[in-house]
């Protein structure tokens, strides 16, 4: 039987992985793409800059707490600043299904200019194309982005300061984003509305870098979750990360509801979270000062890295066992992002 | 009736222009997005940059003379190119439909990466979606470049170099991308294959700089034709401009398809296709070093900018009119780029 994409193959977890692998890396193999960090990190005439890319093809289009336009910047604002960069510029590419309402593009086009404004980037650049009815779901949003980085924190992206004893801190509730977009596109009836954390995370990082905390590594928690998000730092540094379960913040509504339905909470989707491996001595410091920004005042410090078992997550559960942590095999939920 | 988006809006011509205008151009507001170049020209810590996206969506996926991948590839290179930069770094951003032959997505990367290589430049980064069967049609796929501006150039981008007596000069024949898309699309039996002429011209652009041509503009001949992007010179730079419709090279056997289908071949889509305003005393050099490049063999001087009539594109037509030529009204072909 011929092979076929599969909706796993979009999830940002293992089928992703062995597709960019298989296919993308192979054929345009080069010494930028292959690191496959968050974003390419680029030298232009001296210049340090990152430059990212990501389509979104959420559904529905607007959910609790934001919508595919605020989506569209955030991703891709927070693509750049986990590569340390200052998030400069953004393109704007949208592709729209005929018939789609002109007053439901003109909300969603506000909502990004909003969040631009917000995130102090400018979309300076664009692209508008419509496909025939049943062509595509409404409408799709890709944003690239360019951001520049301080010679001072060039190396962070690499993951290559990572070393044992560093702090893993997250910087609040997990598992909000996709919970919401499921409700939403689900109708699920909670007591209580939960609403996505979509948000711009330049300002908190960039605050944190500037005040001289030793940020080794970071990462957006997105598709995945943070457990795919780990697993990939301890393969591709080579470490061994130890978390605890009870430190890992999780809203009570949220383990409830993953609870009834069958979900992990550590594979949920995030779309304003990053996991930041902090050198030990910084750590208290980074979450004081994340608890002082928007998008930091659940900010903790879950786990370390650990000296053994070199390419493996392992989790110390609530009831006193050791668990290992991979990362997504199958299916996300699809088009949380 | 509520306003809903129409296919005329994806046809580059002046429904996109009001959609932009009213819409995004309203919203994003800033003074980089608002000139409506085909790259946005950005300075960064003292380096001068051009920064570009385009979503693919063409249908059909393969065509005679290329592919999705070799278009999409091309198409943001020469955006770059006709920005006076030098393209150095691309993003690949996908769609797939579930479903979707893993056999065809590795023939279109490999095309891509082909492509890559002949233009010079680097796919650095990339994302991968895929959304459920009939959420897309097969495969999108969005490229957005960055590329350096020489200092010598870079007021190129803008338009205001233009002046009376400057020579218009396309680098060969028009609409052969438009169809030969159509013919495969549509399965039309034409007694010849028509090829795409999809191709990087940052070769043959550079070339020309660097032989000291005096470009004073230029632009990619895509969606909407020469008629459109001639009457958004026209408008924009505040100039006249006069072409001679014997001087305009099309291929005898596009001229017959067009006549028998009711085709108007300044409005077909190109992907290799440059228009030039360039300096009077260049005008000649201009045409023999694109003839000396494999995508400028049938190079030619078609009119020239001239003193009245601003914002105006006339043709003296072969039997000896004169006729206004305007910009793309209602829909391109859809989907041919």
């Amino acid at each position: 039987m011929k092979k076929t994409i599969l909706l796993g193959h979009g999830s940002g977890g293992l089928m992703t992985s062995e597709l960019i692998r298989e296919i993308f890396l192979t054929h345009f193999n080069n010494s930028i793409l292959n690191t496959l960090s968050d974003s390419a990190i680029l030298q232009i005439s001296g210049t340090d800059l990152a430059f990212t890319t990501d389509s979104f093809v959420i559904d529905p289009l607007f959910f609790p707490g934001g919508d595919i336009g605020k989506l569209a910047v955030c991703g891709t604002v927070n693509d750049l600043s986990v590569s340390a960069a200052r998030p400069l510029f953004l393109s704007a590419g949208f592709i729209l299904e005929e018939g789609f309402p002109m007053e439901d593009l003109e909300r969603i086009t506000k909502s990004m200019a909003d969040e631009a404004l917000h995130a102090g980037v400018r979309i300076v650049t664009g692209d508008t194309k419509v496909v025939k009815r049943g062509q595509c779901d409404k409408l799709y949003i890709n944003t690239s982005g360019i951001g520049l980085i301080d010679r001072r924190f060039v190396s962070i992206a690499g993951g290559s300061l990572i070393q044992p004893g560093d702090q893993v801190v997250v910087n609040g509730y997990l598992g909000d984003h996709e919970m919401a977009v499921l409700a939403a596109r689900e109708n699920l009836g909670f007591e209580n509305a939960v609403f996505s954390d979509v948000a711009s995370l330049n300002n908190m990082i960039m605050s944190l870098l500037e005040a001289g905390v030793k940020i080794r590594f970071m990462r957006d928690i997105t598709r995945g979750g943070l457990a795919t998000v780990l697993s990939e730092i301890a393969v591709s540094a080579k470490v061994g990360i130890r978390i605890s379960e009870s430190l890992i913040p999780i809203r009570e509504q949220i383990s409830g509801i993953c609870e009834v339905y069958g979900f992990n909470p550590l594979y949920l989707a995030n779309e304003g979270k990053v996991v930041m491996i902090v050198a030990k001595e910084s750590a208290s410091q980074a979450v004081k000062l994340m608890k002082k920004t928007e998008t930091g005042t659940h900010a903790c410090i879950i786990g370390e890295i650990g000296n053994s078992s070199p390419g493996r997550v392992l989790m110390n559960s609530i009831i006193g066992s050791t668990q290992i942590i991979d990362k997504l095999a199958g299916e996300q939920l699809p088009r949380i992002c």
